[in-house]
């Protein structure tokens, strides 16, 4: 067992990337998968095959599992939890930040959770974005390898941070996604095609990406001077918004959610304020 | 009365700068406002003051109001509709689309609506994208003067397409506003400052704006087999975001709404397709 041996449990596509990208650099890298020919291209370029959990567990200090949820995570590492031990345990599942915390307290001070922000393709490169969080001392001694994964980040402590990290960027992808459909729709019920509302979305994403900064400024110390402008301003384009779609026939659901949020803040005082200050609507009210 | 004389009604923070980018352009330019003193600035830059709209309108073949609302610009251009007569009239007020096909059924093959999508100190610059629809004719023939405005882009002949795609790019803005603001709320709650979810939230941006071409040509032609992931495995993060700001005490309203538009969508049988079968859902069903 070198310091550089590796073990990768979970070959479906992003783990065979990741196991793939471990050999590439050069460490001694164990493959494991329930069915034991997913490994066979690994295999030819250097791998080990483990023909057991157990086998795969115990080959390497640093052990990778990447499966489909936390079930199989479960399911693949309890009978092990022995062999497991002191070695350092690194989850690329996809799973919840309670389902990271519930891991993380079966390995005390030995578990990462992480997650991975690019596709199998990009595993290897630094393009590849992928967070941990959790046992910062476990990612200290395996950073050298993980950073043959890609761009590593460790976010702190609390293992729920790589989850809510990812959550956090779908959730505003699907923002950007659903406001691209929705006004693709509007301007194709004008008989405009989509691929020439491309520029102006472009143009539109680049203004908004160019206020996120001062917004999170705003956010992180809780005052709301207008910006761009004032929220009152804003609530005037949204009505805009709203009232084209019912006029085009088009689902006006995504644009009255957007206005009912305004108007409560513009309610709550903040008509005044820049748009950041919305987000006090999204808060637990409870909390508050 | 020369070539590239020009009128501009309405003398707030926006139609200042606009007169102001046609002074310095060297145009002969003509400015009125309610208020007289608005004026000031721009005659002492050149600018002529006129006494009357009347005054303002006879003085150009161009005629350019920037007010506020539709009503405003009828209150001012009806008692002078005679004195408009075969002048180009092009109304840079916000406005409807449905406002904007009745002010051009009064100018008929005269009228031009704008949309700027810039702020006033951009004016004059080619950052300054302003769109027009309308009388084709009335374009061409005044194209210099608009360009001296910012970049002109004509549209087509339907003067409501430039404030659809006014309402379009808002529309857009207000879905990636919203998203960052929900993220946001979700990782503040874990304790994670807005400052430091900005850099994932660039690259998530980035992410989705390159497959925005690619969806915007399976909409429009109406076929969407996956690209970057099936709607089914899009839907399963969505239930994550959704599952998570529960979790979290974070307002589930706006990931719910998403899911519920990819849950129809996968219910009409797309669950194989890319995302970009979900604008369906936004499309008038009766139309459909």
């Amino acid at each position: 067992m070198t310091k550089n041996s590796v073990t990768v449990l979970g070959l479906g596509l992003m783990g065979q990337a990741l196991a793939g990208a471990l050999v590439r650099a050069g460490h001694a890298t164990t493959v494991w998968n329930r069915s034991p020919a997913k490994a066979d291209a690994l295999v030819a370029q250097g791998a080990t095959r483990a023909g057991s959990v157990r086998d795969a567990v115990t080959a390497s200090p640093l052990v990778i599992v990447c499966v489909t949820g936390a079930d199989a995570v479960r399911e693949i590492l309890d009978p092990v939890a022995g062999e497991l031990g002191d070695r350092v345990l690194v989850n690329l599942s996809s799973g919840t930040s309670r389902e990271a915390r519930e891991t993380a307290a079966r390995h005390p001070g030995r578990y990462l959770d992480g997650a991975i922000m690019a596709a199998p393709p990009a595993i290897g490169t630094p393009e590849a974005a992928i967070v941990y969080s959790g046992a910062r001392a476990a990612f200290d001694e395996h950073e050298q390898i993980l950073r043959d994964l890609g761009t590593a980040t460790f976010l702190g402590d609390d293992p729920a941070l790589s989850a809510l990290h990812e959550t956090a960027v779908l959730g505003l992808m699907y923002g950007i996604l659903n406001g691209f459909l929705h006004s693709a729709a509007l301007l194709g019920a004008a008989g405009v095609p989509a691929d020439s509302f491309l520029p102006f979305a472009r143009a539109g994403i680049d203004t908004v990406a160019g206020w996120l900064p001062g917004y999170a400024r705003q956010i992180d110390e809780g005052t709301y001077p207008a910006l761009d402008a004032t929220l009152g301003t804003h609530l005037a384009a949204i009505e805009h918004v709203v009232h084209e779609s019912e006029d085009a026939g088009v689902d006006p659901a995504l644009p009255a959610l957007v206005r009912a949020a305004a108007r409560r803040a513009v309610s709550a005082g903040h008509g005044g304020d820049s748009y950041a200050s919305v987000i006090e609507q999204f808060r637990d009210k409870e909390s508050a």
